[in-house]
């Protein structure tokens, strides 16, 4: 766990940003990485408000809407944080349209407990993920990150919906516990995809001079915690991972 | 005008509710336009996101989806004060589905800027229109009706976005102000639908022995202020009405 503590740097240079960003390759990176999350979150929005129509009940849909808008309102502090930084927000969320759409193409939900266990399960991934990466990061950067990533605050009404649903049709769970293993593949599958073309943000990962990088293992270990996180929230809704 | 400034009234019994609520009629009234509006901020939701996919930059539709959270971020307060009024907040929405649903399936936008057009001008008929009958209900009420339909603080960019298409393109102006008449009859045919089958929101126009009401010239009158209003912000697009 200690590389995940590590901090980019806690200095800062005479203009108040810290040293890290003297560097214009990790500046980049960061740009590239807080692109990834805003279009992530717009995204997110965009899904959610869409699976809403699913929902049996108005106070459900209200509910699913209403995880789409706490999405939506992340971005904002995104997109001013790009800005900050010189870059140009919509132009750095443009490279992860595709990778992010072809994850939610691959994973729309067939029905409204689909669509809940991807919030629910697909948030906490991409959460976990991103997190993982902060802790690499100056920290700014790193709490800007963490508050956007904070939980919609609906978990509650998934984890409620799914296991009543379980309990009343059994068969429901095993069906769902497929879905949670499909949605975890097609992240990695999107996530190295991003990771192979994405020089900056790869170089963030591997570390500079007066960086801690991530060496395989590490990654490995980095892996290896994702896929407990995931099993965890498998478990609280019910389901095998 | 004096109609509409006339507060039902100002006393308040000891439970500190004002004395109105002492009449069953009037709080099956006041939780009736409570359920309209709730159920027409999600749905302005609902439809303001899937508008948003007609975006043609990342940062439009990001505008966009940025107004439909926050019409979303208004249903809270009506659903908590639905409840402490002793009614069921999505029972109480439920018979404005079809008035509601209608309008908006008579009223998809066939493209961009006919979406943003009835972001501007459909969300300000509503909010007009609420506003009015707010005129005619306790303050609390009233604070709340008014504070839910702020603005969505996304006007602005709507203006620019529709004056700069005419700029480019004359003919839009002349297709955008046919489609605001739209808007505007689809509007008038969906409230008073409304109005002809909900007694305890037509009783609550009419009056009480303790609260002042609306004759028909006072009608008139307010419906000549919302279309005045609708005239005022079709200009300020740059299109006739």
């Amino acid at each position: 766990m200690t590389e995940s503590r590590a901090a980019a740097t806690s200095g800062a240079d005479r203009t108040g940003q810290p040293v890290a960003f003297s560097d214009p390759q990790y500046t980049a990176a960061v740009i590239d990485l807080l692109g990834a999350i805003g279009y992530g979150e717009i995204s997110a929005f965009e899904r959610l408000a869409e699976d809403a129509k699913l929902a049996p009940t108005l106070e459900d849909k209200f509910a699913l809407a209403s995880m789409a808008a706490v999405e939506l309102g992340h971005v904002g502090a995104i997109r001013d944080r790009i800005i900050e930084l010189g870059g140009d927000p919509f132009a750095a969320m443009a490279p992860f349209r595709a990778p992010i759409n072809a994850f939610h193409d691959h994973t729309a939900p067939s029905d409204w407990y689909e669509g809940l266990v991807k919030a629910y399960v697909g948030d906490g991934l991409a959460a976990d993920f991103y997190r993982e990466i902060a802790a690499f990061l100056d920290h700014g950067t790193r709490d800007l990150i963490v508050e956007s990533l904070q939980d919609t605050g609906h978990s509650e009404f998934v984890v409620e919906r799914v296991r009543r649903a379980i309990e009343d049709d059994h068969r429901i769970g095993g069906r769902l516990a497929l879905w949670g293993r499909r949605l975890m593949g097609e992240a990695l599958s999107q996530a190295q995809r991003v990771a192979a073309e994405r020089d900056a943000l790869s170089a963030l990962l591997a570390g500079g001079v007066d960086r801690p990088g991530l060496d395989l293992a590490a990654i490995g270990r980095m892996f290896t915690r994702i896929t407990e996180r995931h099993a965890e929230r498998m478990a609280e809704l019910g389901l095998d991972s």
